[in-house]
């Protein structure tokens, strides 16, 4: 639906109905009039600004972009972002972006931002243990989802959120590991403690148990350094290892660099990256079009029915795997 | 500047200061002033909803993101959208983000967001040749800034731009293979016609005219894949080659992967993805936040100066090359 559309059906020029939008004071008030009602029958979305005016509502949905850290595991916001802009302009909202260094000046942010520009809704991306953002949120009674589990089974702590099932993520990878022949099969993740890597190193140990196996593990900070001399470590320390399952790609391709000829090592990465697709790394893959998609469609209905209180809905997206030479 | 500080200078809470800019109605009449009062002295930015109202201005930038394509050189989003909204949150600014498949769904969406939301700017990408979305702006005097030189000589195609100056990366890519040693260095770009693809051919062509020499090219879609054959052929048509500048890190890849055992082929690409920073290519590195910054510094300057008339203001910033062991 196009202004083009509109100003067919209303037998004007399209510089009228854009008048109509957005000068009406030049359109001659027969004709807005008339405009304006063919905008409302065919329920055209720049009749937002009117709807808008009549409800109080800014149709802006806000959130978060942070700094892309080593530009390999970080850089997922270009495809939600695109993902997220795109569906919530079919329900008939835009989005609003900002950036935040921590939970408390994410806090003052959105001060800021309720104070200027009144977002409707929220989404948090990043959602960790303690999180003060969803608290600070759900205190004020603010619409929003979290991309992201709350890391917590504290009742405040529920919310509507949509997340990827890192677990089941990485059991996927183990298994094509086992169903290849693999029987002691390393995990390389971060330090105990972070809701994304225990879950990631879950579903590892989960598939090596069903099978009465269990495997070495090394945790450090997420990089490639960092994954190249925990892969060498783990590899020094059983040489009967013949695979690697990572939480992340970065980890991953430190752990290819950590192959030594002739000691042929399989290894899979997490999120599949534009760098994983380079080097031919087998790496689980996270709907992140789908996951931004899922945000949009909890929050438009918990907007559209805000009396029906503060929704626990979530989405839990399965990952897939996506194979590729390395294993 | 933040909330708490109004608070302390108000000597009231930060619940009241939040009250007194979110729901004035629950705060007393006598203490709403006083809050105001000190809000304004101290120039605190969430005083933009005030300042709004004042001037009819909604503070917010509005910028369009593409799909990612291969997600290798098309992902500069992530970087240049973190900058352009810090930037843009130090001059007062949102941005406000939208998708469109190509230029008349663009131009649509700039008619639907000017009716609804009323963006006082907007930023334009992937600027090419006949761009009918900076026609269309500078038709209606609204003003916006490109990221991407206007590629027209034509007077109506002047408006404030920011770009990254592509032949002085390529030249300088070639001068450092040309001080390595190589004198036969071949180019792998993408067919004529598309400004940045030319521009980016032009510099290795004045690298090696410069020291009397010249070289072979080829001109492909962009892609790992195409990278790969247009190199193959390339270095099969002059088996005296030993070396190739390239369009994007994509192209580069491939020709990566075209190398043989026993002949060894500098490679260096363009972009300095992630992807490239992975498989240690040297590439040429975009200073894609300047870019951001340059971007909101001449918007706001416009902003703040409408009766200065359209400007024609613009920055072209030097990328450099980040060296590693392709090259």
């Amino acid at each position: 639906m196009t202004i083009t559309d509109v100003a067919k059906a209303a037998g004007v020029s399209r510089q009228t109905v854009s008048n109509a939008l957005n000068s009406p004071e030049v359109v001659r008030e027969e004709t807005l009039k008339h405009v304006l009602e063919v905008i409302e029958r065919l329920g055209y979305r720049a009749n937002q600004a009117a709807r808008q005016m009549r409800t109080g509502r800014s149709r802006l949905i806000a959130i978060g972009i942070e700094p892309d850290g080593d530009g390999i595991s970080g850089s997922w916001a270009d495809r939600f972002l695109h993902s997220l802009s795109e569906t919530a302009a079919q329900e008939g909202y835009r989005i609003l972006l900002y950036t935040a260094a921590d939970d408390d000046s994410e806090i003052a942010t959105y001060e800021d931002l309720l104070g200027a520009y009144k977002p409707d809704a929220f989404v948090l991306t990043a959602t960790h243990h303690d999180d003060l953002r969803a608290s600070w949120l759900l205190e004020r009674g603010l619409p929003f989802v979290a991309f992201g589990r709350p890391w917590s089974d504290l009742p405040d702590a529920r919310h509507p959120w949509v997340d990827v099932d890192g677990a089941a993520g990485t059991e996927a990878a183990t298994r094509h590991l086992l169903a290849a022949g693999h029987r002691r099969i390393g995990f390389i993740g971060w330090p105990p403690g972070s809701g994304v890597g225990d879950d990631r190193r879950e579903g590892w140990a989960r598939a090596l148990s069903r099978q009465d196996l269990s495997g070495l593990q090394r945790a450090v900070e997420d990089g490639i350094a960092a994954g190249e001399s925990a892969a060498l470590d783990l590899l020094a320390a059983d040489p009967g290892v013949t695979a690697l399952v990572c939480a992340s790609d970065s980890l991953a391709l430190g752990a290819l660099q950590a192959r030594e000829p002739g000691r042929p090592v399989a290894v899979i990465g997490f999120d599949d990256t534009p760098a994983a697709r380079a080097v031919g790394l087998t790496s689980v893959h996270q709907p992140l079009g789908e996951a931004a998609a899922a945000c949009v469609d909890l929050l438009a209905r918990a907007l559209e029915s805000p009396d029906a209180g503060p929704p626990s809905a979530h989405v839990l997206l399965a990952p897939t795997l996506t194979i590729r030479q390395s294993a």
